[in-house]
């Protein structure tokens, strides 16, 4: 990672804030993707007010969207960008949500922004350079903290509804054995778990745009975060995504999701 | 409702919200209580510090706290307190939990608080008095919306684990019949709907300290709150709770929820 795209990821992040900060609880249309997922004026405007300020600067990075789609994915540095992560519970007025952008070297992901736009809360997590990996909040150092069994766990989720079929049963698998679960945190979850007050957060049906910025977070402030086999996140990954914030936590539920 | 009532419920507020801030994400003992709800230092503090104010000022009030039990439940005034509604919110670090207050006279209630003390929110319900039913966000009025069909409608509720038996089959009706559920709001979801931006709370295995704030809240903005079977809330009431923004999505849910 080059020094300018630290900085340059900061930007866009609060590109990306002023326009969802312009649009939360005013009443806008949301309409409905092919894929039956949410978007609002609000997502295609953070959008693209990202790509703009990444084109300018680094105008031979790639760049992923969640609204427009792919420009070099090939390229050494890619950006991959969610305007608004939870946009049913922007839509609601529950600022739970949060903007994510993340920076891949050569493939693997490097930095990544959780952004609360409206809480005013910013996670940057930067997992290469001399100074180690590192995740901050507003600037000040967080870490996880340790579970080292399930039956301790706070386990988040986004949704039941996220789970079909065999995932279903996976996740059923997982909840039953921790202490508790809560639904409805998006990304913030993960913020949470980062900062040592979730234990564990276990999803599926996701994209790349909706886990590679997490990857970061959780690995600078010490944690674990794997697809259901265990295996590293980057733009092939499949939907699955399941973070802990102490390894044997992991351990244990990445047994239960392949039913052991 | 008397003059004092008013200024004393927002003082009340303030004291619970001066503790609940202290404790939040700060590393305390989540503790289990007999029904397996969690309970912390943070939660029993605030109340202690709401029930010290109330009983200093209006002595021969009645008090029903979460924590620490009735005073004068017969009272012609009567206090039912929630120091924090989302104690699992709010141990996970998540500003979604929220302070209630409510003021009951002669068991109706006609007074009720939401206050959510990181995002520095607070909803005011009142539905009393010459002025008429009002309901305000730092103290600007808000309103309901429209919802005249329920495969319109944005549908939340804690988590599906709260509805048992044959309240998960009658709320799974009223689920397949919405356009979204979401899951993980508590107290902070019917002041979304009383803001406009949620269109149905259906929740269960609720006490009175979890919806007696929620009603003057709810009807001061203009939308409809009733138990499962179409009744005024209470201290009576049993564990189920429908609110909406307007009317027809209430008759619509409440309809599917009695298996018409």
């Amino acid at each position: 990672m080059l020094p300018v795209h630290r900085a340059l990821a900061e930007r866009v992040a609060d590109a990306a804030a002023a326009v969802v900060r312009s649009y939360f609880r005013t009443p806008i249309a949301v309409e409905e993707k092919p894929d039956r997922s949410p978007v609002t004026v609000a997502d295609r405007e953070a959008e693209v007010a990202m790509r703009s300020l990444i084109s300018a600067e680094r105008p031979s990075d790639g760049i992923v969207g969640e609204e427009y789609g792919s420009e070099r994915p090939d390229a050494e540095y890619v950006w991959v960008l969610d305007p608004i992560d939870g946009t049913k519970a922007f839509v609601s007025g529950k600022p739970s949500f949060g903007t994510l952008v993340a920076l891949l070297h050569r493939g693997a992901p490097v930095l990544g922004i959780i952004d609360q736009p409206i809480t005013h809360e910013r996670w940057v997590g930067i997992t290469t350079g001399t100074a180690g990996a590192l995740t901050t909040l507003n600037g000040e150092p967080v870490r996880v903290r340790a579970c080292p069994r399930l039956d301790l766990a706070m386990l988040y989720a986004t949704a039941p509804e996220m789970f079909q079929g065999a995932d279903a049963e996976a996740f059923a698998r997982v909840r039953s054995a921790v202490r508790t679960v809560r639904y409805g945190a998006d990304c913030y979850a993960y913020a949470l778990l980062a900062t040592g007050f979730v234990d564990l957060v276990a999803e599926a049906s996701l994209q790349p745009h909706d886990f590679l910025a997490l990857a970061p977070v959780v690995q600078g402030a010490g944690g674990v975060i794997t697809d259901w086999s265990g295996g590293a996140l980057g733009l092939q990954s499949g939907g699955g995504v399941l973070a802990a914030g102490d390894r044997r936590a992991h351990d244990q539920a990445m047994a239960l999701l392949g039913g052991q």
